[in-house]
């Protein structure tokens, strides 16, 4: 039958998504190697002057030809990988991505082009390893002239020739203010646990432009508040007294501020295990590889190095709903008093978030029963590199009802209780960017409803208190300033409600107002629905600050459901949102997508995602540029449409952030939530339904699907349900 | 030491919070049916003119005096009852509240005044079950005159007579237009399973405001979209074929539509159970009558007939957070194209919400681990009536941490790995007001933020279709419309942060632009906090359809935490809401309070509710009007301040509404979140964090103060975690 066949084709097209192998990994990167014209030499080599590998993963294929295989279980599109190459040894360096084919035997590589053919500047790359190398050298020289300074304010710590009190450091993005920069904000910190929130009150700007690291200079230093041209200037005044001084109370090592280390007390026990889920009669999803399915769910997934987690062809009973449902970026504006501080604006992309998934505890970042699986990435390195138990996806019952009625009959008693357990299936990353652990969830309900969410734990970005600082943030610590700062993570969402053509509208209510028809000397006034249907792309960018329309919705106008309604889907936000820079304000041009909490574009496979991994280190002149794909304002009428997501907050720091950013109350995200996709509630399907019917004498009748005992871990007592209430 | 006594004291004085006990009620109903004065018979005797109780409900002690005995340890103020007391049997029939004392034994009573003693009408008292049985009765004499319409129309159902295919009737609220009115609209449907979503086109507006059923009228009739005055001119244009008749589709017994039977396929598994929550080490939570404690948290709790859960006393270590935060009203607010649908703004505490806390079923309102406690309650009744399992309380996971961080050392490894597993304890009832299921909950996490949260479930109020319904919703069957309403929500948070005197601010950002201290050609833009102190009540009112403030935050200007800040808590909101009739529109008045978001006001004990039973029936001239406690615009600048949330959210029916609304997506609330309360996170007492350190050689040391096997139900291997990510 169709659905079978739906099915079938939908596990056979999922590895058209999955990541690349590892073997394919080294087969690209031998064959690429193996070019005697790219000059091609280790990455991990600590010379910043050579040809090298940076990046690699699966290129996507296009999607009309991934549609063919998907929509009608054609041959797949061959293989492709995505291969970035920094060239910086050469007169010219530049940065190039090249498409290597087919896998896993490559025959063939191209150069990628991006969207006006804006070419990739060097300055804007990542940092590797092999730079950061440089710049704990050039530190240690610096540090070297002002240990003076740094020993005394701190009470022992130092950078260089250090034991147990070391400094580490924080390099801030992006790295200067204008296209073509490459100079960094080095805030230092003491080394010890959870050192983010120990800033030592000493910043330094150096510029590391020059691929001969000898060459690198010292721009500006910050020390308790007072800026200086020079190392030595700072060394000099401290010398003389001619500046103002700051020491740190004396560094306690038993003071826990900053750990994990329990303490203080609570009236109930704790060190006993809090609840847990089990699986009483074993997991009811499938995962085969990158293909999932659960009720009437079924997708694909991958994990992309750059910005993370990404579903494809996502299906309900088979018919699709989203072709893609992507993480694209997560930004972090800060606002402060110390230059690292005014400068942090963290574009995570850059960082290769997507890369930043290490190994998930279980029980603590997904439940015990959670089936965990291992990615690779091939980012910064000479060979695969292997990050076991990185991705979960396990089942959960949210503890509530997805439905439930009590049909009283008023006489003490009911005509029937029906309810369903509402559970829920997730697909969970983690994205560590430095002191920042994002965690990343797409959730798919059995009602056809599917979430896409963030939290946010982790240590926070804090500087150097000042008593200017309190404009920006609070005081968590003795010296230590919380800056306030907003996160905004982009989403691609590129919805195929029943199919590529689809149309866009956004309802509001308006009131309206008309004689009673009962009662002529009155008059009735209610809220009507009124729908605006969006013509072009300019026509359905909402900006922030303006209002949001009550409900968005995107539909198939020419697919009904069984009464005659466009079968369809809406956007419902969860989320706290705003723009975190006036729009076209230098880093703003970077971040063009966090203009709007919403934008509908028509699909290109040319405009695949809204940022790139080049952002972070050239916001002014980005190669991907969002504003770009809605300038030519194209008609989105029954189209192959795509929505673009921004969801976020605002974060002012506060004392219980302290040692890290709490889950609770930090999670932001979308529903996509059908609206006249299906007939009915399509979690009808469950056999998980519980009825339950009063009768005349005897114990209540219990109709249900599931074994009547749910097992001994849970307990062994069968269902009961009574329902009357009466008089005593 | 401090805390203990505090707990003493709390743990003392929660019981001046517990609901009336069944002695208690009847001690209090035979003292007052003992007062010949009152002239009280019983309540379920049929008659509308007698004297008789109609609910009888805890009265609260006086703030000052309550906390006497939970901040001193004093003696409790003695326990009193307030009962609603109708008196139809004299001329000028009213209702009357009386507060009885003290109980267990009463000696007195005396009369209860509103605000600016604004008399109780006699029209506006809900509907009694008596009451209820009249209506049936006169549908009964409607229904013959019309039998032959009514049983072409539905194909041999009818009202009266009737074996398998009967009729029953939904009854419209307000009842009226004007103050004073006391007629219905009521709506004919099949009585199937679902009966809700099955009208049949069929609606009668019938006058029982006499208190002689027999002088009730019918006022107008609709049918099929066409008014009629009288039953008798619909029955005979019927007959002489000079109306638009409507035959419905022939009744279906297979046709599933309303009822919860599953039906469709699903990719996996459903008649097995899904994961479930154990406690493998039993719970970690106390229940002791009406008094919880869970983490640092402490509350009492109780349930009032009238509107629902209210929690007291909410102390995070000892430390009063709120002394109130309770639910005060929910409303639905419909439009349509039928009368019924028209003026359908359903005011559930007018429906004595807080009484149908029906059975929870386990496993699916709750989980099999939740304690289930028994309510009572005395409303329309002529005993006390017993409520089995109509509360739960239990711990879950929410199977994801609380706070993690992976501590990298960008050599494969990390410092360290740390973690605390999410869990919450939830407080929830659920209020089945008619066709609508309501679960609210009460969440307390460990880090001291506490939610506010309701999900909406159960049957929509669905109208007869026409075609000019579309303007109003969505066809969800053959002939039935799902009518678009909104859902607002309002709570009572009488925060006390650490004390009664407490001011409020809102937080807002701001761009500066000043000159770039380290580059002067150029200028920082960045954020910068705006607080506003809000002086008296009128300028902390927000209005629906204003821009709202990023934060708002409650605080003790008194109190500080060891960082200097003045220890706050702030309310985020989960929250679509929007108003849903122009300021002052007839119906708004009686619902004043939803023109805010957000209301503060200085507290009072005479302003302990913002609604009332009364307001359903007579929302044009309301007894109590939130609106008079802002009129006066008090001062709240260090003083006991009370917060009104208003949570909402629009909701146009669609397909996935049938049978039932689900919950996912719809849920609303508010968080209270500490803002500089503790000096840190107050999570970090728990236990149950896990703390993984990589060590040079062999395995990873994990720091951790729980077992190291969770149990057999959850896994028999230890916790282990590696966290090393390496090339391959
Ligand atoms: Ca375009
Ligand atoms: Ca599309
Ligand atoms: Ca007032
Ligand atoms: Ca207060
Ligand atoms: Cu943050
Ligand atoms: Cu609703």
């Amino acid at each position: 039958c169709e659905g079978d066949r739906g099915r079938e084709w939908a596990h056979h097209g999922a590895s058209m998504f999955a990541d690349l192998t590892p073997n394919e990994m080294r087969d690209v990167r031998d064959y690429l190697q193996g070019k005697p014209e790219l000059g091609l030499t280790a990455a991990r080599g600590k010379s910043l002057k050579k040809n090298s590998i940076l990046l690699m993963e699966l290129h996507l294929p296009r999607k009309h030809e991934a549609l063919r295989a998907l929509d009608r279980g054609q041959a797949k599109p061959m293989r492709q990988a995505r291969v970035v190459v920094q060239f910086g040894n050469q007169s010219q360096p530049n940065i190039t991505e090249i498409i290597v084919s087919p896998l896993p035997f490559p025959t063939s590589y191209r150069e990628k082009t991006f969207k006006g053919d804006k070419p990739i500047r060097f300055e804007s790359r990542p940092i590797t390893e092999a730079e950061y190398s440089h710049i704990i050298g050039i530190l240690q020289k610096i540090t070297a002239k002002v240990h003076k300074v740094l020993f005394e304010t701190t009470g022992g710590f130092s950078f260089h020739n250090c034991t147990d009190r070391c400094l580490t450091f924080a390099d801030i993005a992006p790295r200067g203010l204008e296209s073509g920069e490459r100079r960094t904000w080095i805030m230092l910190q003491k080394f010890v646990e959870g050192y983010f929130i120990h800033p030592v009150g000493f910043e330094v700007l150096v510029n590391h432009k020059d691929l001969n690291p000898e060459r690198w200079t010292v721009e500006k230093v910050w020390y308790n508040g007072q800026y200086f041209d020079k190392v030595e200037e700072l060394a000099d005044q401290y010398e003389k007294g001619t500046l103002e001084k700051v020491k740190l109370p004396d560094h306690d090592d038993k003071d826990l501020y900053s750990t994990y280390i329990p303490r203080g007390h609570s009236n109930t026990r704790t060190d006993i295990h809090g609840p847990k889920l089990v699986e009483p009669q074993g997991p009811r999803y499938h995962v085969d590889g990158n293909f999932v399915e659960y009720a009437g769910w079924s997708f694909a997934f991958r994990v992309r190095s750059s910005a993370g987690l990404q579903i494809f062809d996502l299906r309900f009973n088979g018919e699709r709903i989203a072709y893609e449902v992507s993480l694209q970026e997560a930004i972090a504006f800060y606002s402060g008093d110390t230059p690292a501080a005014m400068q942090t604006k963290y574009i995570d992309a850059g960082w290769a978030m997507g890369t930043l998934d290490y190994e998930l505890a279980p029980g603590i970042d997904c439940p015990e029963i959670a089936t965990f699986l291992d990615l690779h990435h091939y980012y910064d390195t000479d060979k695969p590199v292997h990050y076991k138990n990185a991705l979960c996806v396990f089942e959960m019952t949210t503890g509530m009802p997805l439905r439930r009625h009590f049909n009283n009959n008023f006489q003490g008693g009911y005509n029937f209780f029906g309810g369903l357990e509402n559970h829920v299936l997730v697909l969970r990353t983690t994205s560590t960017v430095y002191n920042y652990d994002y965690i990343w969830d797409f959730l798919f309900y059995q009602n056809g409803v599917m979430e896409s969410r963030v939290s946010a734990t982790g240590y926070i970005h804090a500087t150097f208190f000042t008593p200017n600082g309190l404009h920006y943030g609070s005081k968590v610590y003795n010296y230590v300033l919380g800056n306030l700062h907003t996160h905004l993570i982009h989403y691609k969402v590129d919805l195929d409600i029943a199919g590529r053509k689809n149309s866009f509208e956004s309802m509001n209510l308006k009131y309206v107002n008309f004689t009673n028809p009962w009662s002529h000397k009155h008059s009735v006034v209610q809220s009507k629905l009124v729908k605006t249907q969006h013509q072009t792309e300019r026509g359905a960018a909402f900006r922030f600050g303006k209002k949001f329309p009550r409900y968005v919705h995107f539909y198939n106008p020419n697919e009904k459901n069984k009464w005659g309604h466009q079968k369809g889907y809406r956007i419902q936000y969860n989320s706290h949102a705003d723009s975190v820079l006036p729009r076209g304000w230098m880093e703003e041009n970077g971040i063009s997508w966090s203009r709007y909490p919403l934008a509908v574009t028509r699909h290109k496979d040319s405009e695949p995602t809204s940022s790139s991994i080049y952002t972070q280190n050239d916001p002014w002149e980005p190669v991907v540029s969002f504003e770009d794909y809605i300038r030519n304002d194209e008609s989105i009428i029954n189209q192959d449409l795509v929505a673009w997501v921004t969801v976020g907050f605002l974060h002012v720091p506060h004392s219980e952030d302290i040692p890290n950013t709490a889950t609770p109350g930090n999670a932001v995200g979308f529903f996509l939530r059908p609206f006249n996709f299906f007939d009915e509630d399509p979690s009808l399907a469950s056999r998980s339904t519980v009825i339950v019917r009063q009768v005349k004498e005897g114990k209540p009748k219990v109709q249900r699907w599931t074994p009547e005992v749910v097992g001994h871990c849970v307990t062994d007592r069968p269902f009961f349900y009574n329902g009357t209430y009466a008089g005593v």
